[in-house]
Order: C-alpha cells, then structure tokens, then sequence
C-alpha cells in the first residue's frame, strides 16, 4: 500500500512597500502585472498562465524550470476585499502529482512611507514531495521580485 | 473603513471508531450518509445540502438553527484517496457574510480494533465573526456524532 503522508505547517511573511496599497493589490490581482513578478524568472518558461482574482475565479499556471518536470498551481479565491485582503486556497503539483494544498491569506494596510503586506500560508505537505522551510523561501523570493516590480513600477 | 481582521488558528482532533476505514470512508463522502451526521440534529433545519467529494467536488449546505440566520458552508474537495484521505477547502457564512476560510484534512488509519481518524483543521477567522473555540467545539461534536452513526451502522 503506498505511503500516504500529511506534514501540516503554517508561515508568515511580511513587507513593507513604498507603494499605495491600490498598486500592491493591482500587481497581486491583475494578470498582466502578476505574471511578471510571479510567473517569469530566469531560467524559467512559462507554458500557461491565468488569472481570475475574484471571489470563486480561479488562477492556474503551468511552469518548467530549464529541462526540469512540469509545476502546475491550482488557486481558487475565495475572499477578495480590494486593496485589503486576499484568501485563497492553493495546490501546487509537480508533473502531475499533488505535493501540496495550502490556505494564503494577504493582509495589506497602509503605513506611512507605502504598504505593509502580510502573507500567512497554512499548509498542507502530501506524501513527503515538500517541506515547510522550501516553502517558504519560495515565497520569500517571489515577495522580493514583487518588491522590485512595485519599484520599477514608481520609477 | 470597516475593520477587517484575520486570526489564524489551527486545531486536530483525533477519534477511533470500531468501524473499516471503507465504511468511515463512506460516511465521509457518500451524501445520503453524511448527511445524517453533518446536516441534521435536533433543533436545525437543512434547507439545502449537496455533496460531491471528488476531486474538484463541491459540498454546500444551508442550515438554520431554531429561528437564527442561515448558516451556509462551502466546500472544495482538493484531494481524495479512497479509505484514506480527504483534503478540502471550505467557508463558512453567516446571513451572506463569510465568517472563515479553513483547509481541511482527514486522515483515516486502520488500528486493530478499527480506525483512527485525525482531523486537521488551518483556518482564517474573518472580521471578528468566530473563534477557534467555538470551531474546534463545533467539529468535536460532528465527530462524536459520526461516531454514533458508525455505531448505530454496525449494530
């Protein structure tokens, strides 16, 4: 019988922007602005990408790294406050096997140079493909290149 | 601007019942079954409940106690292995307003005498509308009554 495993975990994130919180929640919401800080990277194709984030819509990407195995995300939104706050839950699977399914929430509040953000990721790690601390250093990157989209976007 | 908050929290429960995991299994996803436990009790009324726990499935129900608001969840079944495992996404709302967003998993191990089922819920509390307490009471309580149906099954 296979091995079926569950790892539950949680983690926060958090930033500050000098950004008004109508941009940080465009470049989080909108297609064409999201894909350029979370879908493109060096050394990385994109073979899909869509974005619906609306309450009950759906994003869904399809991603390879170099020569590496398809990555596939599957998010459905499930709260949407603009410029507030976003919740969604999402599966990440790798060439075609679910390694995980998570609940995010993104906090946004206005401070005074810009934005704070605050990511909270509740996880679930299915049968041993992931871990906590991977997890969260991928976030950590992709809140990075958010931060130096939002400053390419002031410049 | 209306206060938003988010409290993250989570909570497992475990129980064992004197049942086959193929048969807490069912009592899980097959909707007449679980609609026994889940959706009826003394004082409520089901207005409405479906289920469809494959992945990519949808559960709802809408449910009023004694003369209160509708009560309604919405859930998405992420993953499914048969006898073994059940990871799902889920809101709950009160009168229209979305009270939290919670990943759900349910694990079901065989053990000499039956099967031992741990529950993991990671959950978002919304604006104030719930707690942990009160959550982690109300999903005891569901449990302790699937127990009572597996029981009143096998006898």
């Amino acid at each position: 019988m296979t091995q079926r495993t569950v790892e539950h975990g949680n983690f926060s994130i958090e930033r500050s922007f000098d950004a008004p919180a109508s941009l940080v929640f465009q470049a989080l919401t909108d297609v064409e602005m999201k894909r350029r800080w979370f879908a493109e990277g060096d050394g990385w194709v994109t073979e899909r990408y869509v974005l619906d984030a609306r309450e009950g819509g759906r994003e869904e990407g399809t991603f390879r790294y170099q020569d590496g195995p398809p990555i596939r995300n599957e998010t459905i939104y499930l709260d949407v406050v603009e410029d507030r706050r976003l919740v969604l839950s999402y599966c990440m699977f790798i060439a075609g096997k679910r390694i995980s399914a998570s609940l995010a929430t993104v906090e946004l509040s206005p401070e005074a140079s810009g934005t704070r953000l605050i990511y909270t990721e509740q996880a679930a790690f299915l049968d041993g493909a992931d871990t906590l601390k991977t997890r969260k250093e991928g976030c950590e990157q992709l809140f990075d290149t958010l931060g130096s989209e939002l400053t390419r976007l002031a410049a």
